[in-house]
Order: structure tokens, then C-alpha cells, then sequence
């Protein structure tokens, strides 16, 4: 609480009110600031620093942008405009990363720290929050036999939804990356948001989302970076679709009223979730009709990872839909898991587009998934 | 997403390894580590800096803690035993407030930026998650008549609630405090797994809570920390039962299944809510049969504030229960507002605690009020 806060007010130089919202907090400097034209002002109060940058991850990866430092102690850089998206950021005070003290939106991520903004599009960009009818987001929690564990995850309903009218919605199954949290998909992916504008504009079909944990393997989280070369990347892999058919789905279909055939089921994700995406997609064709891989971390031994697999059975799939920046670290792999499917006579759609691994290119990925599911 | 990160990594002095995570990433540093004994221990890599303190907001307050540098450039610091709970904390670099760069959970406040950890209890605390049936936190969104943009609520759901089943729940409207955003009953008050505890341990009635954002004037956001003594604070709160029962009571009995009668209903908050809850719920006893006020903010001029309030209106009310930290700066205002509602004939219990105007005192707050609603 505001209120309480026991910190003795700062007294600054006069030259830098321009600098200090109107709340009498001479401490409360405005950053980051979005202005019109795109560009982005940010600013940080830290006079003994020696150098302050901005580390931005944008649409074309991190750049660090120095800033400068006034009498003041303000350090304070302008950007060149920016392409309207949601960014995330840090400052670098002597090559130590912090969160911008005066932002009041964060980054989401087990091992990532940072501020976000928005450089909104005009028209409105499709992951903004606009004046249409909004679905909502309801985070669930539940303890897994599969895990061990209490864990959570989140459900989006669509604006017309209503438990009580008896309709029946189709459902897609929406994964996370590794180091995401459960809510990745909505902090910085906006699906909730860009749902709700597809669905005003009439180019999804109203439909229920959920985002579970990836985490089949928990431990997997205590090996930070390290943890897709060691052995329990496999294992988090092969037990997913055990803790998501096995626990979630019957959940899921016990609680929400969701279409329960294949061609009402779809799956899709992002890295560690694009890799949980194909292996539990193309292992059980019987249940998802719709198989969306974005950047996906592409289970290694193909043959192995997918023994039934072949053109006669792949063909009830009615999309696979491999999506990949083409920056991306994970560019090769996916260039190669598409070459093994052609060579065994599976069909897909690929989607190559700008941008390496981040939320930048997923957003857009969802946006150009969604409409083509459930039709 | 961790994997693409392009920040070098560092390698520090061997001395340092018990300090870091087995994540291969050198700048992982473990902060706050919380001990067995309740003891915290504080970290923070900052080699330039001159001074280092930890601010934490804890029971008894905001208390620097200094920190101390080691030859690596950490700065670390072990505390006390702490009293289990759940604290909100800061780092002042040469005076700069930053959050703890290696923290993942954060304070959600409009004013205030912070790290949060849990020093657990034993047993758990009441607002620890535990291996109980647990409801559903749902968020909405809604364009709002009374202030002209677009705003959101929370609803929690108790763990039996299934809108199929015909069952409908009495329902508690709980509000925020000026600075808090509409999660801050969920991510700094933990009212979700206090409901769910105190339902599996038979203590509260299975309930619906509906925290909707209390800013019926979004422009006091603008005025900070001087926001209470500008006009717009009266106006926040008279325009507040226009929102409340014109729109979002309509919205929610209209969505969700509620009783609608008055001792199905009940109105409950904390300082500038618990404002809003005696303005609204006092002048609107037909509606409202259960008024808990919480370290209030009391509307001034109480006779103007309450034209119609008498003895044998209130008379129908079943509880108005008023709380207020014995050192909490609202103290006295909360006890000159039970002088005069004594004067009038109208019976209250009065809920005095130790404690200042700050989450730790508003969870138990919560944890002592659910038992006695809906009895």
C-alpha cells in the first residue's frame, strides 16, 4: 500500500519535473513511456552507475541501447520508432540486469526478469485489448497422480459462453515453452485477447482453450538451461501426453462442455510445447485432428519417437501446421523434421516467417493458426 | 524464453558455487532463500555499489536490513526468524529501490513495485496452498457505462461449484485498496486458498467472491500518493454503489449462480474498499446483510455520509464487522467511526489486531471474517 510507504521523499533538481507524474512522488519517474510515433522513452534514476543500457527483446532479438546520463542522475535513452508489438525489457546498471523500478507490467518466465510494454498498432494490433466482447480466463488447480504435485492451469471461455445454454464447444489444447509459467500463453502470448478479436472480426470459430503445465517431469526446472541436454528433456517428453490424456482431458471433459471427438480436438504449442505438440499429436491421431507445432523443440530420433506413424494413418489429420521463424535457433531442426515427413508422404501447411524464438513471432503464430480450426 | 538468451555468461570466483543454481548459468544467483528456521537469506550481485539494504514490508513494517559485500561483489544478508507469512520486499542500491533481480514472484500494486516470498508455516498458514480441493479463479472483462472504459473482475469459485448442478452460492463482493489493481485480494491476499483451506476444514460456507476494481473515477489513479486529499476521492466513492449494484451485481447474478437475496449477500474490503464497503453497504442495507470494513478509509463527514442510517434500519443488518490494526494510521478514524455508530444505537463487533495497514494484517483479516458469513 501506497499509503504506508515509510521512504522519505526525494527532492530532485527543478530541471526534471517533466520527468515526474503528477502524484507529488518526486520518486516516480515515467518509464517506459510510449509515444505516439512508436518511439519509447526509457529512464532510470541511478547516479553512481557507471553505464546504464536497455536490453530490448524485440521482433529481431536483443539489442543493447545505451543510455545517458543527465546532472540529474537520470539516465534516459530514446528509441527509434518501434514496430507495434508487446516488448520485454531489462536495464543493464554495470552489466547487472534489473527490471525498470517504474514499470508495472513483468515479464512471466521461471528464469527471466524483465518490464513489458505495448507499442499499440493503429488499427489496434490482433493481441490488443479491444472494445469487443471479451471471453474470460479461469485459472484451475488440481493435484496429479502423474506428477506428484499441485499444479494449475488455464482455461479460456469465449465471450458467448454460457455452462448453462448446452452448447458445445470444439477445444484446443495450448502448451508453453520450457521456463514459461502455466500462464505464458496469456501474460505474453495475449491468446485471450487474440481469441476475442478473431472471434469479433468472425474469423475463429468460438472455441475453449486450455493451458496446462509442460512440466510432466518437475525437476526439469532445476536444470535451468542446462535442461534439454539431460536426460529428463526425454522423460518430461514421453510422460506429457500420459499427465494430459491420462489426467487432464478427462478433467477437462468432466468440467467444461467440450466436444469430445477428434475433429473438436486440437493441440499446439511453442518450443517445449511444439516438441509436446508433435509427440502427443502424431502418437494419438485418434484423439486430435488438428496438430500445430510453432518452433518446436522436435523430438530427436524421429523414428523412434514415432513407430506407427505413416501416410495412411496421418492422413485423418486435418492440419498439421508446423510454424518457424526463420532466425530461429530451432530453424534447422524443423527444416529436417519436414524433410522426414515428406520423405514418409505426410502432408503439412509450413509457416516460415521473420523473427527468432520469442513471443513475438508465437503471437502472430496463433493469430494465423486460429482461424484455420475447427472448420 | 531462456534458450535464446544472448547475454554472455560470467564466470565468477570459486567461492561462489554454493550460491548458484546447478542451471550452468553463473548469474543465477538464490534469492531470497528461505531456511528451515524461518531465518531468509538475501542476495545480490551488485559489485559497483556503495551501500546495499533489504526493505522488507513484513508484520511490524518497512525495516531497512543492511547487506553486506563479499569479495565476489554479493552483497548477502540472513535475517531473523520470520514469522510465517508472506512478504513483500525491495532492494535500496545507494538508496535506489530495484526488486531483487533474482526474485519470480511480484507485488501487484499500482504504486509499489517488489519481490514476494512465503516463509511457511507448520502447519501451513491459512493462506498457504495446500493438498485441499481447490476452487477456480476466473478473470472478465467488461466494458463499463459508469466510468467509460474497459475494466475487468476476478470470481473465485469454490471447489465443489459445478454451474450444471442447480446449486446456487451466497456471494461475497471484495474489494481492493487505493493503489492495488482487481487481482490484489488474489495475488498479494490469497483469498482463493484461504476460502479453499477454511472450506475443507468445514470453517466457511462454500461461497462465491467477486473482486471487481475499485476505481469507479480511474483519473484518482493520476493524482498517487495525494489522490485521498484531492476531490475526485469523494466523488471515487459515491460514484462506487452506481458501479457495484448498477452493473457488476446485474452482470454477475445474470452470469453466475448466486442468491440474490440480502443475507445472501455480503460486502467486504480493505482501506479505500473498506470505504466503499460502509458507503455502499451502510446506505444500502436492502442489499446488503453482512458489511466488513477493514482498516478503512472512512468516508468524512459521517452524518452527510449516512443521511438515513438509524438504529432500527440497521437493526437488519446480520453482521457489520469493522477491523483495524492497532498501529495502522487509519486507527483512530476507525475508532471515532464506532463512537458515532454507537451514539446512533448500532451494534458492531469490533475486530482489533496488532499490525500496521498492510497485507499480512488483511489476511487474517479475511481468514477471521469468512467463518461468520452466511451462518
Amino acid at each position: 500500500m501506497v499509503m504506508t510507504s515509510s521512504a522519505p521523499l526525494v527532492l530532485l533538481a527543478t530541471t526534471l519535473p517533466i520527468l515526474i507524474a503528477a502524484s507529488g512522488d518526486a520518486q516516480t519517474i515515467q518509464s517506459p513511456e510510449v509515444h505516439r510515433d512508436g518511439t519509447v522513452t526509457f529512464r532510470l534514476l541511478m547516479p553512481p552507475a557507471q553505464k546504464v543500457e536497455v536490453h530490448l527483446d524485440g521482433i529481431a532479438g536483443m539489442t543493447p541501447i545505451t543510455m545517458t546520463k543527465e546532472v540529474t542522475g537520470v539516465w534516459s535513452v530514446t528509441t527509434q520508432p518501434l514496430t507495434p508489438d508487446i516488448y520485454a525489457y531489462q536495464f543493464a546498471v554495470d552489466g547487472q540486469e534489473i527490471v525498470d523500478p517504474n514499470v508495472r507490467a513483468y515479464v512471466s518466465n521461471y528464469f527471466e526478469q524483465g518490464g513489458l510494454f505495448t507499442v499499440p498498432g493503429s488499427p489496434a494490433a490482433i493481441w490488443e485489448q479491444t472494445d469487443v466482447p471479451h471471453g474470460a480466463v479461469s485459472r484451475h488447480f488440481y493435484s496429479s497422480k502423474t506428477t506428484g504435485d499441485q499444479r494449475d492451469y488455464y482455461v479460456y471461455t469465449p465471450p458467448d459462453f454460457d455452462p448453462r445454454s448446452g452448447k458445445r464447444y470444439p477445444v484446443l489444447y495450448l502448451l508453453h515453452g520450457y521456463s514459461d509459467y502455466s500462464d505464458g500463453w496469456i501474460t505474453m502470448g495475449r491468446a485471450n485477447f487474440i481469441l476475442d478479436n478473431l472471434i469479433a472480426q468472425g474469423k475463429a470459430m468460438p472455441m475453449i482453450v486450455v493451458m496446462p503445465s509442460g512440466y510432466s517431469v518437475p525437476a526439469l526446472l532445476d536444470h535451468g538451461e542446462d535442461a534439454p541436454k539431460t536426460p529428463l528433456w526425454r522423460l518430461n517428453l514421453e510422460r506429457f501426453p500420459e499427465m494430459l490424456l491420462g489426467e487432464l482431458v478427462p478433467l477437462l471433459e468432466g468440467t467444461y462442455p467440450v466436444r469430445t471427438d477428434r475433429n473438436s480436438r486440437a493441440i499446439a504449442g511453442l518450443s517445449m510445447g511444439g516438441g509436446e505438440t508433435v509427440y502427443t499429436g502424431l502418437n494419438h491421431i485418434d484423439r486430435f485432428a488438428w496438430i500445430a507445432p510453432m518452433s518446436a523443440a522436435i523430438p530427436a530420433d524421429l523414428e523412434n519417437s514415432f513407430p506407427k506413424l505413416n501416410a495412411n494413418q496421418a492422413s485423418r489429420i486435418k492440419l498439421l501446421w508446423i510454424a518457424c521463424g526463420k532466425q530461429d535457433f530451432l530453424y534447422d531442426e524443423n527444416r529436417n523434421f519436414r524433410v522426414w515427413l515428406s520423405s514418409k508422404g505426410i502432408k503439412f501447411t509450413s509457416v516460415e516467417t521473420e523473427g527468432v524464438h520469442n513471443w513475438p513471432v508465437w503471437r502472430r503464430n496463433l493469430a494465423d493458426l486460429l482461424p484455420a480450426l475447427f472448420r
